[in-house]
């Protein structure tokens, strides 16, 4: 059986062994009833710890792939096929059932596979899920929200309901002149583009600043979505290390110099998945280098409106004087993500470019959505409910950092972001979060392995928590879990065999 | 005075003329104070109709770069500054502003310029517009539409607030079974994905299946916003020629032979901008030659629920066994373009790779327009306005070509739509509508001329009237003063000379 491990990839290795595994059976290299070698022979040849096989093997087992027989060992089943629900078929067996085109040979390969999509695993009813960064729904202020919508929809329904302008509606872009006035950026009107959220907002920069084989600079890691956008605009990309105490300013210069970057996208306010945040001399330092080198700044400042505590710096487009800024952000986390509403402020000529590409993209963003936020925004009702909500998540940030004094073996470390959604947690160097994530989901908690933000020189051995959506007690509860698997591996480890895993009776083939 | 005239581009020559002198004007080729030559002068020398340089002439004595003076001829203005407001200033004048970055040179170039912007007149109040294909908002049923989002924000208001699946709101998916079953089309969900209306819809397909240089069969002439995105896309546009009696359909076998294209996108129902539909046997005939060709269609569905009269055809994709159709359709021609929502039909590999291409584009569609909707669609309110919608555009349909059979001049013809909105005119060989939409702004009437529809081998002799806006009393207005507007062009041409225009006292230079 021959497998091969690539330790850059955003993908565990055991997600690696269990995909090569499953293709060599839908492909027909391995055969049914054919023995597989045992987890602690195919660990030694792959030169990794037998947990990460038997990861593998529990998953094949579980999707119908394998099976375990008592002393006797591991086979291909009978069937080889994936047990009903949630097993995931391979590309290829997919492909054959098309008795038309085959559409494998028509679509565009995609860049990678997305490792969000599969890393996801489905949270059985109860999990404690530290996964997504979003905002808790329990404090959405869904009554004077719907009452929004009933003025508007009152009001102006027609118009709303008709076809508009590709840059937005204006009652929106109005009121985000007065909202981004509070951040010191003071814009005409031409100097805003309303988009479906932040995502949008990175796909229109892309579409507008890259062709294939610019270099692209990003924080590394960073917020995958970000990635996905890049790279399938052909980028090249480059990355600036983001380390647990914050951007590396060092590494920036010289890339700047070295790479050449068209675009460099930067998070000034608590970073996605860091939590760290640029100082004020930091922001003026990259607002310098960027001119001099002609690199156009995109700033994603999705985070910004969650400041937590600590002092609050201006973004990067209050201080940006020569107009190399897009800044980018969204309702998403400071109030519904459900409603894709994003807005991008730039210099006139890029606002220009990006409305004719939003209207190549799909002509504009949802108007019902547009103008009950612009409702809710001009009654007060964003700042409170954001007001509230930074209450809320100042309060669960502490408690998360409690429960992490508390929990944490030694040799863990964690950020201490000044707002945002997630502590960024860095555990010993022999640890891969992404397999202790697979066992952690067993025990009902999940949290977001760190490989999923890397897409270079992944630091498998890294994990965000995002404490936004769960209440106190629930983040003590999962802390607490984590803490005692954490432990429970390290101790393992020591002793050199994998925790709660019967032994592998299966010989070498 | 250096000008070249491109009779294939989509931009009428006046705005050809027009751009150019701008340019020279702007770069300093032309200098203040420098005479331009006469109308009729630089007509004989470019081989177009005076008029023609009379109406570039014009809008740029409007922007303020031009201005005559009596017995002395057309001058360069001293200030050669637009004036304030409706002006453009050309891309050149407008970067010199810039003091930080040149944009112009990291903006991504345009692959033209979009002949919808440059073309779509402001229109003064009280102008009969047959220009955009849009529902009659007049009809809109907003209070039925208010009670189906205060019903879905009571009921899962939370739910809809937050992020959501990429794939679509489970409710309007399931409704879409439903409705999609009423057009022959049986589908599981996991054959469905939601998007941002059918502009998205063609986005997301492009980015899926074209790869820069990959051929793309387009009918021609076609809705722009189609060609736009597979132009971005880096697609080789090759045109299906559209005439008034219907799609070429030799033309379309040469052209699977010869041009060898992945993608043939189609309109089989109420073709944009010609009206015209493919009978029973040229769908079946048409699927098994991209059948054999291995060609995948994008069936373009968006007018399919206004049939108005004659014989209903079912949609490609009820015909479609061998999986080869995606099929596109959208809420924007039966109820609300505001809300912008559509739907993608396609085989399961086909949706699942869309809906990644759809998690990095914007990752999902607004979910209260989407659970509105759904909620409106359940309780038949969808059907019913619909029903309603088709009784109104059959109507003015009808008043349309009542006063077209009217007060058209001799040689004018136009085609007989079995449903849609709008009908497609084709005036004598002559005359450019392009340059008539110019006197008929003036007049009060508006009409989207023929030239914004061709990528290729434009028939500048050619306009849409979109009818579903407009009421009959207004349908009637407005063609008869269409009408005598040609009437008059006719009888001037024939004259040689063009109508209500002073005698530009110049000189040639």
């Amino acid at each position: 059986m021959l497998l091969s491990l690539d330790r850059q990839s955003p993908l565990p290795l055991f997600v690696q062994i269990r995909d090569q595994i499953r293709d060599q059976i839908a492909s027909g290299i391995l055969r049914q009833g054919e023995r597989i070698p045992p987890t602690r022979d195919l660990a030694t040849r792959l030169g990794v710890h037998r947990t990460t096989v038997a990861n593998a093997y529990d998953e094949l087992q579980a999707e119908g792939w394998i099976a375990g027989h008592v002393g006797r060992g591991t086979f291909v089943t009978e069937a080889a096929k994936p047990a009903a629900g949630n097993a995931r078929k391979p590309e290829q067996a997919r492909a054959g059932v098309n008795n038309g085109l085959a559409w494998s040979n028509l679509l565009v390969p995609e860049p990678a596979e997305e490792p969000l999509e599969s890393l996801m695993p489905e949270a059985p009813r109860g999990t404690l899920s530290f996964l997504a960064a979003r905002p808790s729904e329990a404090f959405f202020p869904v009554e004077d929200f719907r009452r929004a919508c009933n003025t508007v929809l009152k009001r102006e329904g027609r118009r709303l309901l008709q076809q508009g302008p590709s840059d937005g509606y204006p009652a929106l872009k109005e009121w985000l002149q007065e909202w981004l006035r509070e951040e010191g950026i003071s814009v005409e009107s031409n100097q805003i583009l309303i988009t479906n959220g932040c995502q949008q907002a990175l796909d229109l920069t892309a579409k507008a600043l890259v062709r294939p084989g610019d270099a692209v600079a990003l924080e590394n890691p960073i917020y995958p979505g970000a990635v996905s956008v890049f790279r399938r605009a052909g980028g090249r990309l480059v990355g600036v290390p983001v380390r647990p105490d914050g951007l590396d300013l060092q590494a920036l210069e010289m890339l700047l110099e070295q790479a050449k970057p068209k675009v460099l996208l930067l998070t000034p306010n608590y970073q996605n998945p860091t939590g760290t945040s640029l100082t004020l001399a930091v922001r003026r330092r990259i607002l310098e280098l960027a001119a001099a080198h002609r690199v156009a700044i995109v700033e994603d400042n999705i985070y910004g409106g969650l400041h937590l505590r600590g002092p609050a710096w201006p973004p990067l487009k209050a201080l940006d004087k020569s107009g190399i800024v897009i800044y980018l952000n969204s309702f998403s986390k400071i109030c519904f993500p459900g409603l894709r509403v994003g807005w991008c402020v730039a210099a006139p000529e890029v606002i220009s470019r990006l409305r004719s590409v939003k209207q190549a993209s799909d002509l504009h963003t949802d108007q019902l959505a547009q103008a009950a936020l612009a409702e809710f925004g001009r009654s007060g009702q964003v700042a409170r409910h954001l007001k509230l909500m930074r209450k809320v998540y100042r309060r669960r940030l502490e408690v998360t950092e409690g429960a992490l004094e508390k929990q944490m073996p030694e040799g863990v470390s964690w950020t201490k972001p000044a707002g945002g959604m997630a502590v960024w947690v860095t555990l010993p160097r022999s640890l891969d979060a992404s397999e202790i994530l697979f066992r952690a989901r067993e025990r009902g908690i999940l949290f977001a392995p760190g490989r999923l933000f890397f897409f270079q020189n992944a630091e498998p051995n890294t994990l965000r928590l995002s404490f936004a959506g769960l209440e106190d007690d629930q983040i003590r509860r999962g802390i607490a879990l984590l803490g005692g698997l954490l432990k429970a591996e390290m101790r393992q480890r020591r002793k050199g065999r994998a925790p709660g895993r019967r032994e592998a009776a299966v010989a070498l083939v």
